[in-house]
């Protein structure tokens, strides 16, 4: 096993790794920004080091520095949680020659996966079911529009090096084609320096049902279920749970297989997941992998019964996955809500600034994963996620019932949160009664 | 299903209580003292009554006051927790007069098993296995000594209507009977109102181990796996197992059918708990039955799925238990510690005071049972058991480990905790071995 492990990360997500590796009996080195320097994941960390000043690109992002911190302590690997370097191939690379262990698949996996039509060339040639588009980029807006009509409106407008919900477009009719791709490419070219696009058929009302995927350095490659985050705003999960609403015991063994063949076209190692777009006819299409653990795992844990985090230092550590397929059993439901430190009447601006009061939600099937306490100033630097609340109950009417008296029970005073919001979804009648999709919280809430 | 039940206790109980009425979506009503107008379960609860001062004896244990807080707002039922009114016959008596549904057994159940000797007498007809000893209560000092010789030493002198720890005395041999004997009457006396004694062999370092039992208004008595308590402090539980580390298969069913008959020797109704104790040898005996929820009640929850406070509410409804002795499976390990304000350091003192900074441990496979906050001042009024923190994992190694991460995260600034001397136990070569009896803690501490 792993005897020390560095923490290229922040907030809660470096907060669960720590625990993780304390239950495992692995020495923990936190790294953190100078305006992280009393936070939890510094704190509770067996040592931490300095990796410079607030801006994530001088810390969290700073290849360089964070390696020095690996190789100063002695530390033998490098969890690199999710965001910042997570699935930074360089990053992953510059690992690798410097002998030290990154915590997730190969740089070559993450390259491969990270760019998204290279990612879909993969899925073909592996017979997984992808979203109707161009094989690859197109050369120019006469060739999309080309490509578009011999897909049939409505079509997507996709940033190959898209992500986080930028460079995308839906466009319904021809007549709307010219302009939303040259806006799209606009913001491709700003937010990511490259303005190669494809073109994808627009599937309407889907829901986004993604596959827990982990695999060894033996060839085994298992799926842990799904989880349905349907629940977005502006392509940023709110709200998931786990089991699907809509999922059969059938349409699982169905999506998890083809996870399965997905994740072994890339001999995918470590945890990944796989994102497809499920329609209302039971018909499913890849949408993306992504190479690292993901915010919402611990719906995952709960109604599987593993640790995912502790699976990945496993799986790094050279271990075989001590399970079967066979083993997985889904039981029970769960559901996550984000907390953040944002407000919902002003555009869910971030709010940062300092808790004056906190009080979790606790009892029976409860769990908190966060990194912040009474008296903590939440910057304005970084993602305003402060908390997330899971819960666990033996179905899903226990387990909304569960979330809603939890969220009751949330106190935070100082900053603003979308506690109430997350209120609000559990007690509409769409979500109660699990017919949604991603188009949600646009439909129902107008946002 | 009941609508309105008020919960006749205070702190984490009546929490307990009161999330497990959200969930199920019964209205409640609390109590309060006047000490506890800011208490978590005054706000908490739809509707707060005042029932009296501070002092137990004139609002936690003022029947009248608390029969006529449930008149006044219409609640159907009353959950009286544990301690307080939660064995008192009386007052289950004077609710099932009033027609307020008692959420326990009847007052005749609570009557019998809350006297030892009775409790025993029936045990004995119901062929289950108790401790050899006199057959009720003895006439004097003479007659007590003449059955301790014909038991045979060590035995240990009890009384009638004793309980925790009080009027309990070892007697090793002959010579040291006397002033053993009439000490223990001293005291229970002033303790109870009432010197009914009676004399017991006395087993060697024995384990506690007791089985919950569930039994509903059809017939249906169910137990759901054992707890190992044996981890005391003059006979105070301060930490609990689940399952016991010596448990087997066959032992289990065993201890549990024996608890199942116990149960019904007297048509047992409601959430109880048959208390043994087994010796080195892996035979067991009867000590005694608790007619209502346990403190360590979370465990039993966490190994087998179910959450004892909705059954004894379903149970009190008129519902027959959803489940059946065969589909109880008990899984992982769950341990829970007692976190009391008080200073181990100075004889266990009760550390009462204003709680300045608090930090509750979170993550995956961890409770918090508590209705303390940041700000909270504790009372010196009632027991001092401020939170319980409670660990599942898949097995021992993981919930040992898990809890010694969650201890060491656990922050309370203010007054007194016993944290570290938890902390103590968990690394305690005995205990982490499995192999302690209720003698541990005055073995290996020497308290």
């Amino acid at each position: 096993m792993l005897k020390k492990i560095l923490i290229a990360n922040r907030g809660e997500i470096a907060v669960r790794i720590i625990r993780a590796c304390q239950e495992l009996g692995i020495a923990t080195v936190a790294v953190y920004s100078e305006i992280d320097r009393d936070a939890m994941h510094t704190q509770i960390a067996d040592e931490a080091v300095c990796i410079g000043p607030a801006k994530s690109q001088d810390s969290y992002l700073n290849m360089q520095n964070i390696i020095s911190a690996t190789v100063l302590t002695g530390a033998q690997a490098i969890h690199p949680g999710f965001g910042f370097l997570s699935e930074n191939s360089k990053f992953a690379k510059m690992c690798e020659e410097c002998n030290i262990v990154f915590i997730g698949p190969d740089a070559e996996t993450i390259d491969n996966m990270g760019n998204k039509s290279k990612a879909r060339e993969i899925m073909i040639n592996a017979g997984v079911p992808v979203i109707p588009g161009t094989e690859g980029a197109v050369k120019g807006l006469e060739d999309a529009l080309l490509e578009a009509e011999k897909i049939g409106f409505p079509v997507m407008i996709k940033a190959s090096a898209g992500g986080g919900g930028r460079g995308i477009r839906v466009v319904k009719e021809k007549s709307e084609f010219k302009k939303a791709f040259e806006t799209a490419q606009t913001e491709a070219k700003v937010a990511f320096g490259d303005d190669t696009m494809y073109i994808e058929k627009f599937i309407e009302d889907p829901r986004h049902v993604e596959f827990q995927i982990l695999g060894d350095n033996f060839g085994n490659i298992l799926y842990l279920g799904e989880r349905d985050c349907s629940i977005q705003r502006r392509n940023q999960k709110v709200l998931e749970e786990s089991p699907s609403p809509v999922m059969t015991e059938e349409l699982r063994k169905k999506m998890g297989e083809t996870a399965v063949k997905a994740a072994k076209a890339v001999n995918y190692r470590n945890a990944g997941t796989i994102e497809f777009l499920l329609d209302k006819h039971g018909d499913f299409y890849f949408m993306e992998m992504n190479t690292r653990i993901q915010v919402e795992h611990p719906i995952t844990e709960m109604v599987t019964g593993t640790d995912l985090l502790k699976e990945q230092i496993k799986i790094s550590s050279g271990h075989e996955i001590a399970f079967k397929q066979e083993d997985v059993k889904i039981s029970g439901h769960a559901i996550e809500c984000r907390i953040n430190a944002e407000n919902p009447e002003k555009g869910f601006r971030p709010s940062p600034g300092q808790i004056k009061a906190l009080n979790f939600p606790g009892g029976i099937g409860v769990r908190i994963d966060s990194a912040v306490f009474q008296g903590y100033i939440i910057p304005p630097t970084y993602d305003s996620m402060i908390a997330k609340l899971i819960v666990y109950g033996r179905d899903r009417e226990e387990a909304l019932n569960k979330m809603k008296r939890a969220l009751g029970e949330f106190v935070i005073e100082g900053v603003d949160t979308n506690i109430d919001f997350q209120y609000k979804i559990l007690n509409n009648r769409s979500f109660i009664e699990g017919k949604y999709n991603t188009g949600f919280i646009n439909k129902e809430f107008n946002l």
